[in-house]
């Protein structure tokens, strides 16, 4: 029964590549305002999509926010019930000029779909469809109960999800969770992800004077909030990647050195070599395996003052912003972690400049689940059977916050089924999914959704 | 014979308004590449302003960059001649939302004129042209004999001009130079400048990653270029406004208890409340006013690196730049101090990002004159005539690196007949020029370049 559905699968894989393309091409990037109409054409696509191959109940959801997708088919008796959760929005594709191809037009090279959302998470969500497709269309049903959960506000902090989730609670019931927005360990590797990292952040900016001045004139007179932000950035971490603001710490957990040991087996990608870097900079005390998978993190994602343009200004900025955003581990409390940022900021602020604190509405803690539940088992048997090798078991250093809020919510494990690898550019220009992946990644999923059944 | 002159500047200066407004509108921004046919109009209105009112050469002259505008009277026998200097190009006037009018539609209100270039150079290179016109038409002849440079790179460092002084010293050759680039204190009090600040500068760009990275699957691993860039530039100069960079105050005097007691004396601008800072931030063990006139400044005019956009994006960012120049006193080498800046930046930046430093090709020693000399004195007194108060002596934080030049290349003394007012906004959005100041100005050019052809 299986095989039929992974023949279907095979044999319209043009068609669905195509189906994908049409996706691809919607550019549903929530942060920014001026794309209203294509979150709402993504919203269509999976309204329509999944109408078409039978689900039962399909709804547009208005969320205060970009609207949600939520469907169900729930034909399966005596099976449990899989709550998926997906997102239809993606990244900024800026800066545009560093892409090869164009971010919202899908191509195909070196065996791989390159296109913004491809890995993040479009394309992932979009082999879940296609494989309750092929089920609806080869058996005329599904193997299990789905319940899926499409947001348009992943990459802008959910902030409508989880009242959604909330309010919900009877129409989500589930056995367990299903997500597909994470990768392996490298390319070919089964990877089942059992650690997530939490996340805070905030966007500070200090003021100086009112507008830029001649930096002549005023030069030795005033702050510069360029300089200021400089000193203040420079006091929050030192020169051994150790983040120095008192409390962040708090809570966290000493690795133990089993774990360490298994970090560091697990296969990963030379970052050196993938990167470009000149060398890699873990915090001190830690390898860099450690450190992404299982130590916290503070990162300026963003900082701007003055003058950017060809040439030379000689002004003092009247001002200048950073974007920090942190990953968290278990035991960290994120409230409690920005709390230690700003009280940071506000304590250790160069005098001569206002400072203004953006807090980052999202926040999640970070996630860990027993890599030994008969959930995980389960997937890391259809990985290996469709991949043809051994599942490797790691923590990531990504975080998922939903992932914490369903299993805090609906106390359901969550199962994360990621087929992404190291080099898909997430959040870069040249965004890429390998079409292998594709592939054998709705192979999983198949063999998946019916084994799982039986847990 | 001085009073037909300013009767008819008088008589004359709705008219003179209205061609200053002309030169005014011409959008002769040096530093953009796309603003090249404006740099031509600036010149054909120089020129042709030249020869209508009667001077017997008048050349545009190619120098491999923008053209500059030479141009000579030479018709008073037995009276000295005067080198006058100014520059008809300006600063970019971004941020373009910030104007209340428009950078390139001169508007008057509130008893000034505003305009990109109203005080820094146009305006004041006009109140000479203006004053030569009242001349030429009300005597036939002008007092002294004058020799014109006006040229199109002061604001992105005058690269063609120096060439030009140096291969040109027989035509150039005069008893003194004249220069109107500069401020008075503040409105209504004369001020002769008998310091100027040097200038050097550098821009730096750390490189980690060679593209944008995913803070999550990389935070650990790779270095934060934007938060090295903060830990270098923290480095270079401490909380006390120290600059820390071992070699950069090479050869500077020690300030003398007398010229800081002049200098804390002198009339000047609060500048807490022009600037709207919270407090002033001069360097330790220094006034703001000593600082601002004496003691040399760094300053970053501009950082950027990674997402500026609105909300959040979590990545690494590839690379992170600063833009820095530095404003020098008399004692320190310009080319010794760069040097400094680039061995500091090599030798400390932090490990895991490429270095790339860009020299600034602009560079000038610092300049100081004799305060007492007759052509300053005589200044004065014109100044002190036309605004009824009696003339201060000071030194500024402002470099023209021309001054310098011209006094070793010509062994003349540099008179700066400044008219502009600490209000301004000078590369500022809102720049403006007081229409007293045009009109009183015009008068002190008027009764100088009579007077002084007796010293």
């Amino acid at each position: 029964m299986t095989q039929e559905v992974i023949d279907y699968l095979k044999e319209n894989e043009e068609q669905l590549l195509q189906k994908l393309h049409t996706f691809l091409e919607i550019e549903s990037v929530s942060t920014d305002a001026s794309k209203k109409q294509e979150m709402e054409k993504a919203v269509d696509f999976l309204t329509g999509y999944l109408r078409d191959i039978g689900f039962t109940t399909v709804e547009r959801k208005d969320t205060g926010g970009h609207p949600l997708v939520y469907a169900e088919w729930t034909g399966a008796e005596d099976a449990p019930t899989a709550l998926f959760y997906g997102h239809y929005d993606v990244q900024p594709a800026d800066p545009y000029d560093l892409w090869d191809s164009a971010p919202f037009k899908p191509t195909i090279r070196d065996g791989k779909i390159f296109a913004r959302g491809a890995s993040d998470d479009k394309g992932q969500v979009f082999m879940h469809l296609a494989v309750f497709e092929a089920y609806l269309k080869t058996q005329g049903s599904l193997p299990i109960n789905v319940k899926l959960v499409i947001e348009g506000e992943e990459e802008i902090g959910s902030g409508n999800l989880y009242p959604f989730l909330e309010n919900n609670q009877e129409l989500l019931k589930a056995d367990f969770s299903l997500i597909s927005d994470s990768g392996m360990v490298d390319k070919g590797i089964p990877t089942i992800l059992y650690g997530l990292k939490g996340f805070t952040g905030l966007e500070v900016t200090l003021t100086g004077p009112n507008r830029d001045l001649h930096s002549g004139l005023y030069g030795g007179a005033v702050k510069n909030p360029a300089m200021a932000l400089a000193q203040l950035l420079a006091g929050m971490k030192n020169e051994d990647e150790e983040i120095t603001v008192p409390g962040f710490h708090d809570g966290i957990e000493e690795l133990s050195v089993g774990e360490r040991k298994l970090m560091n087996a697990a296969p990963g990608e030379n970052f050196v070599s993938t990167t470009g870097v000149p060398e890699e900079a873990p915090e001190k005390g830690f390898t860099a395996k450690e450190h992404t998978m299982a130590r916290p993190t503070f990162e300026v994602n963003g900082i701007f003052g003055g003058y950017q343009g060809e040439g030379t200004k000689t002004i003092i900025p009247s001002k200048a912003t950073a974007k920090i955003t942190c990953r968290l581990v278990p035991g960290q409390d994120p409230t409690h972690v920005q709390d230690a940022l700003v009280a940071y900021i506000e304590e250790h602020a160069p005098k001569g400049v206002h400072v203004d604190i953006k807090r980052e509405a999202l926040s999640a803690k970070a996630y860990k689940v027993d890599p030994n539940h008969p959930l995980l088992e389960k997937a890391a048997e259809s990985y290996s059977a469709a991949f043809g090798r051994e599942t490797v078991f790691v923590r990531l250093g990504g975080s998922i916050p939903v992932v914490e809020t369903i299993d805090s919510l609906f106390g359901i494990p969550v199962v994360l089924l990621g087929f992404g690898t190291p080099e898909d550019n997430l959040h870069s220009p040249n965004e890429s999914f390998p079409l292998e992946h594709f592939s054998k990644g709705m192979e999983v999923l198949a063999t998946y959704y019916h084994d799982v059944k039986n847990v």
